[in-house]
């Protein structure tokens, strides 16, 4: 029962819902457009928005792209979820930059059915108004801006990271925040600060491969974690390792993470950090994906939940709206002067130019409607590439259900070879990426990782179902050694 | 004897030069303008201009900034440069970055005479026209660009630096160049693809302190070597280090290196990079004031001069235009593979539509031009500073004679004491840099690094004037212990 009487686009929500539950709207088909329902109701378009933006913050209704307003589709994907990965229990060098390397080459060409490069499509992040800050910027400031940034980086930026670092719960000063070379660079300057080579940092299983090539690069090891993707990292398996202090350092993914897409519950990320606090152990978050909720909330940060602990936050805008523009942002108070100093070290400061259009960009408020668009078109992209996997993959596929993000983890029945599928399939022109390069320990040869960054649509469908039949076909013809 | 008859600008050098010759015009006094002597010859105006180009490449007379043409001051400075230094034979671990970090914050403090950080004041590179191509890339190429660039970087800016090194000698293939934040990536890059923890690399003696930071924080040791301003490193103490074994790989200065400003004659760079051929050890050189040279030859880099070297490249283009958009490259074909993996594991790629604006600059031919102007205002800079330093600074004073850059070098009588004078100069609201920090040893405590970054004004003059008084007060007082 509501504290005040129902608004005017309130009222108009509970009708819509109550068309719903009494099966006037089935779940799948599609409500009627603003206008209509504006018309039929006499409400107005504002309030018929406003409404249906209630509804898709409710999970009643979804959006998609270019097509309307359709009733949220509850109904069940049949394939099961990956279990819980099972690696060895120790730290391990890391040695994977020539694969990576080749696979990148792959991944950036145009040419192929993207499937492989977790980065959203130019198309959809459709980002002409910060374009148009850079331009502006570069025509106001261009000459008070060239020269080097302060270490920190611009502080109009770090004062607007600061600000949305709120609602999600984190109390940050602008002076915590440092800005970086995309979260790449912030994770680099984590490991760091808090390492040095020859230490080994937890990470999950599997994790990102580009996690695995800075450990690599920093002479650290890799100590990889079960995993699961609905609930994280095995905190037994946690808790030995921090045991028999065989671990300087976590980094893991706060939500949606690349590549299992999994947000650990609010309750374990707690116990992580009561776990680490135990055994005096920093925790590197990677938060890169977490504005990507599907669902009404943004899951909360592991900085957010302990504001004590030891944790360092790092995310970017890569995923969001700008992955040409390279600027990503580490939060830690306690080790921003290792921080600094390495920055300096390495790249000395990122560009002004940038910096200056992001927070012009950030503080017009355009980014919040941007994400609100973006959001519900990465909920359809993975729902309906989940629906086509469900089709075309052969029996006994799993496949994550994540509720935020643009990236799909498979797990195919043995012996499948996600590596020989990788190379047949672009010949057909289609790319993937393949499940070894998430390990440190080569695991996951029979996973595969999908990105549904470039939305949905025929030549995306197209590209799952021609993947689907041909692992298929791998499989039954007895093709795999 | 020209080989041809004189064409009318060579004639009208020619005339210019014998009034210098005969005494008509005295050192130091004022040519007449373009338009007059346009008048008073009957020579078109561009003609004239060719005459002064000419005369200026010569080095019979010199342009001022906003003041118009000199004749050429030939008066010999009267304070000596410095001796070759004398550092200890040995590798040794480098650990100030803590100092460093320090010195920083107070560099780029706006409200300080500028006399500290080692960039060119905003005015001064007035970089309008690549800030106008930034600001159209953004507004054509925002989409399009809105993605990771390949892992080498633009690829018609690596097409645009690959053309203008063939200017200094360099057969470079845009597939060997790979576009870095600036020349402290690059530095970093080439040093992660030659060495490993533990490794010592030569340097300079005195030397740039943002290597020894890359050096720190790749936990390299810095062996220094005895360096002289006019010929560079002592070529037998460099082969007595390389047949000890002692080094890993060299990082050298190409051209008006910073502090010393020195230029390695061309048969002693030739000489060095025999006798690193003969050990087998990689150069890694920074020629990052290369193309500000105040004489009219552009002095080669090492890559230049034994192309089967192996020499790894580094500049940028934060000295000559664009500090602000941390732009710079690495230059190798034998180490692209590993220089990749590393730019991958710690920043992913740079931002594309700096990139996109820069290589349009450089096409669009507007960068030559801006260098002409700045090589004569830095000139200009450096002589009259040096003019100052020689009337307000201790006797016994000794500073450097570089003819290319803009950072003097000046070493003082012992015990004078650079940073005491440093802190004391803060509060006068002047900025330098002390000596200590161009040393893993902190030797060049009597030593202090002037840039002449920002032209030469009433400010810049009073601030000189200001630290040799309280230098040569402090001296006399024997204020230091």
């Amino acid at each position: 029962m509501p504290a005040h009487p129902l608004y005017r686009y309130e009222e108009l929500a509970r009708f819509i819902t109550s068309l719903v539950e009494n099966g006037a709207l089935r779940r799948g088909s599609r409500v009627p457009s603003l206008r209509a329902i504006s018309a039929q109701t006499k409400a107005s378009l504002s309030t018929a928005l406003q409404a249906y933006r209630l509804l898709e913050d409710r999970g009643v209704i979804e959006a998609r792209p270019q097509s309307g307003f359709y009733v949220a589709n509850g109904r069940k994907v049949s394939l099961e979820p990956p279990g819980m990965s099972k690696p060895p229990a120790r730290a391990i060098s890391v040695n994977m930059s020539g694969v990576l390397m080749r696979l990148l080459e792959h991944a950036a060409d145009l040419r192929l059915v993207p499937l492989g490069c977790a980065i959203p499509s130019t198309e959809l992040l459709a980002a002409g108004k910060l374009d148009r800050c850079l331009a502006r910027a570069a025509r106001i400031k261009g000459t008070s801006y060239n020269t080097y940034t302060a270490p920190r980086g611009d502080e109009q930026l770090r004062l607007e990271i600061a600000r949305r670092a709120l609602r999600s719960g984190q109390a940050l000063s602008p002076e915590d925040v440092a800005i970086t070379c995309g979260c790449t660079e912030a994770v680099t300057l984590a490991l760091k600060a808090v390492s040095r080579p020859g230490d080994a940092i937890a990470v999950e299983s599997p994790t990102y491969f580009g996690f695995l090539q800075v450990i690599e690069a920093l002479g650290l090891k890799a100590f990889e974690l079960p995993t699961d993707s609905a609930m994280g990292v095995d905190l037994a398996a946690l808790e030995k390792a921090l045991s028999g202090n065989a671990i300087k350092a976590c980094l893991f993914s706060s939500s949606f993470g690349n590549p299992l897409g999994c947000t650990m519950p609010e309750d374990r990320k707690v116990a992580t950090l009561d776990l680490l606090a135990k055994h005096a152990v920093p925790l590197i978050e990677d938060d890169i994906y977490g504005d990507i909720h599907f669902g009404k909330e943004r899951p909360k940060p592991f900085q957010a939940l302990r504001p004590q602990a030891d944790v360092i936050y790092c995310s970017s805008f890569s995923k969001t709206v700008a992955p040409g523009y390279r600027i990503g942002w580490i939060a830690t108070a306690r080790h921003m002067p290792r921080v600094l100093e390495s920055k300096f070290a390495f790249t000395l400061a990122g560009p002004a130019l940038p910096q200056a259009a992001m927070a012009e960009f950030l503080s017009s408020g355009g980014y919040d409607n941007h994400l609100r668009r973006l959001r519900r078109c990465f909920a359809d992209a993975v729902e309906q590439s989940i629906r086509t996997i469900e089709k075309a993959f052969p029996k006994g596929t799993r496949v994550t259900r994540p509720e935020g993000g643009f990236v799909l983890w498979l797990e195919l029945p043995k012996p499948f070879n996600g590596r020989e599928l990788f190379q047949q399939a672009l010949e057909r022109g289609i790319c993937f990426a393949p499940g070894d390069v998430f390990s440190a320990n080569r695991r996951y040869a029979n996973c595969l990782r999908i990105s549904c960054g470039h939305g949905f649509d025929a030549q995306i469908e197209m590209g799952l179902e021609t993947l689907g039949e041909m692992a298929s076909l791998a499989l039954s013809s007895g093709a795999f050694p």
